[in-house]
Order: structure tokens, then C-alpha cells, then sequence
């Protein structure tokens, strides 16, 4: 069994990536045996429900990345428009590197497949509030109320994914780094004007 | 040819609907012809280069009734707060109605085909163009100058195409409403702290 463990991370890094960057539906399982290197059998052996189940773990596996980068970017940030602006430039090369064809490893997925696959949406729905915890945080780190906390977690992870799609259109980093900035903004406005902000 | 010219719309029409729920590439060209109730031959002859040309058709078409809704609504509301709160209120009634299987109209199709089709992310670019400035001629009715009026109809679209995405997780209409409802918070805010706000 040793032997073959070993490709079921490959499987799953390779869906990540071909679904990030065309989507679940247009990927076909030869193509993600091809980009794996794993040999056919491993996909049944790993992933004996099909396809379905590759997604599930390709978005779990994506969730859990993108809380690892937010938490390491979070340790080196003073406060949360530091994280949001750094966030944003590695994003932004990101998809500058890939032709902008990368992009939120999730979103796509998601769109294709929730709410109809109900394992699908439950595994997003945990990685966007894995995702939400480190923000807020960050965000009571500043000041900010628990409620306040929850809602601009929220919202910056909404925009952050809504300025991958801008980006993609436009071909450029610029609604990534904007759409930081000008949270990183509102933000730190709101800080100022909380009563016991400490901003 | 006016026989034929009726079958044109429903065909969009028809990709517009499918596109959103369930995305471009698990979209069959049969099903296409089947949703839209047209002969098979029409398909041919009014997109003759194909399934991708009726992925641009979708995305203007998407576009355009976004930014129709977004005048409508524009007109009736009193401030860019106002109108963000109303256009979530009708985003979350349509998504709920759909069992949170509907969405943003373009969302899923650019994210599958943009950049590579540059025709598909062109379309984007121009329909989110549209409806960026829809809310900045609101913003800067609220006194927001040209620049801060731009940026900020570009975060509330991302945040609220981002919301659509996160409600589809969570099978809810909170996250729509609570982005729209923060969005309009920090709007108000924001020019109420500015020198020459109206506010």
C-alpha cells in the first residue's frame, strides 16, 4: 500500500491545478492521470466514487493552502492591511506568472458544482471559513469587535475572489492590488472610528 | 431569414441560464438547442464558429441585463447604499428561488474560458466595465470624487460576485445580504469622513 500512498497527493495536486486554471467539467481524468504521473490504476485505487470525489479533495486541499499562506503572511503582518496588501501582491504574481490563467483554486469548482454536490459545497464551506478565522483574527488583533470581525473577514475574502475574476478579464494585476488596498483602507478608517479602537 | 432571426435570442437566452447554473463546459450543444426550443440547424447559422462564440454572446448578454437591473434598481434608490441593498435583496430572492444553483451570469463562463479565449474575456472586461460605472455615477451622486468613486464600484462588484459564490456554499442568503449591508456601512463612512462629503 506504501507503495502506491504516494499518488494520491500528486492526483490532488494536479486537480488543484487544472481546475484552477479550466475548470472541473473541461479536466478529464486521462488529463489528470497525464499531469500527475501517477499510473491510472491509482486514480480508482484513491478515488473509487470518480471524479466527484477528486474534487472534494482538490477543494480541501486548496482551502488548506491558501489558510497556510494566509497564516504565514499573517505572523509577518502588523495588521490586517499589511496582510491584505501582501496577500495581494503574491496573488497578483501569481497570476502574472501563469498568463492570468491561474486564479482561486476553489472558485471555479465551486461554481460548477454547488450546490448540486452536496460533499462539494461543504468542503468549500469549510475552507472559506478556515479561510474567514485567519482574517478575523487579525482583524480583533486591530481592534475590531468579534461581530466586526466575522463580517469584514467576510467581505475581504469575497472581494479578494471577485478581483481574481477582474484580474483575469482585464489581464492585469491591477484589481487584485487595488481591491487590498482600498479594504486595507476602509479598514483602517473603521478602526479609527471605533470608540475604543486602538488605531 | 426572419423566421430564423426569432431563434437567435432563446439560444443566448438559453446559454445564459445554463452557463450560470451548472457553467460552460458541462453544457452540451444538444442541450443548448433543447433549453432554447430551436431547430438544431439554427444553432449553425447564427453562431457558425461555435460554442465559443455563444459564450461571448452569453457574457454580453449577462452583462447587459446586469447593468439594466443596476439602472433600474439606481433610479429608485436614494443613495449608493441604498441601491447595494436592494440589488442584494434581489440577488438573494433569485438565488434562493433557485435553490442557490443560480448566480453571477458570467462568473463561472470567464472563469473557465478567460484569458485563453480572448474574445469570452473581452466580453467580461467590457460587461463589468459597464457596471462599474452604473455604480460610480451613484458614488459620485453620494459626493465621492472620480478616483475613490471608480475604486470603490470595482470592490463592490468583486465583493458581491464573491458573495454570490459563498452563498452557493452555504445554501443561504446571509452572505449576499450581509456583503451588500457592510459595503453600503463603509460607503457611508467613507463620505462621511470626507471633507467635502454631503453626508
Amino acid at each position: 500500500m506504501a507503495g502506491k500512498a504516494k499518488h494520491r497527493q500528486p492526483i490532488i495536486d494536479a486537480a488543484v491545478r487544472l481546475f484552477r486554471q479550466q475548470g472541473y467539467a473541461a479536466t478529464g481524468l486521462n488529463e489528470l492521470v497525464d499531469e500527475s504521473g501517477s499510473p491510472k490504476g491509482s486514480m480508482y485505487h484513491y478515488f473509487p466514487e470518480g471524479k466527484p470525489s477528486i474534487a472534494v479533495a482538490a477543494v480541501e486541499e486548496a482551502g488548506r493552502r491558501v489558510v497556510e499562506t494566509l497564516e504565514t503572511l499573517a505572523g509577518k503582518s502588523g495588521s490586517t492591511g499589511d496582510l491584505l496588501r501582501s496577500h495581494a501582491a503574491l496573488l497578483a504574481g501569481w497570476m502574472e506568472k501563469s498568463g492570468f490563467r491561474d486564479g482561486c483554486p476553489m472558485t471555479t469548482v465551486l461554481l460548477e458544482l454547488a450546490p448540486g454536490n452536496f460533499e462539494v459545497a461543504e468542503a468549500g464551506r469549510h475552507a472559506f471559513a478556515a479561510r474567514h478565522e485567519v482574517l478575523a483574527e487579525k482583524l480583533r488583533a486591530d481592534g475590531m469587535s468579534d461581530g466586526d470581525a466575522e463580517r469584514l473577514a467576510m467581505l475581504c475574502t469575497n472581494a479578494m475572489q471577485g478581483s481574481l475574476v477582474q484580474a483575469r478579464v482585464e489581464r492585469n494585476r491591477r484589481p487584485i492590488v487595488e481591491t487590498a488596498d482600498l479594504l486595507a483602507e476602509l479598514i483602517e478608517a473603521r478602526i479609527a472610528d471605533q470608540p475604543k479602537g486602538r488605531a
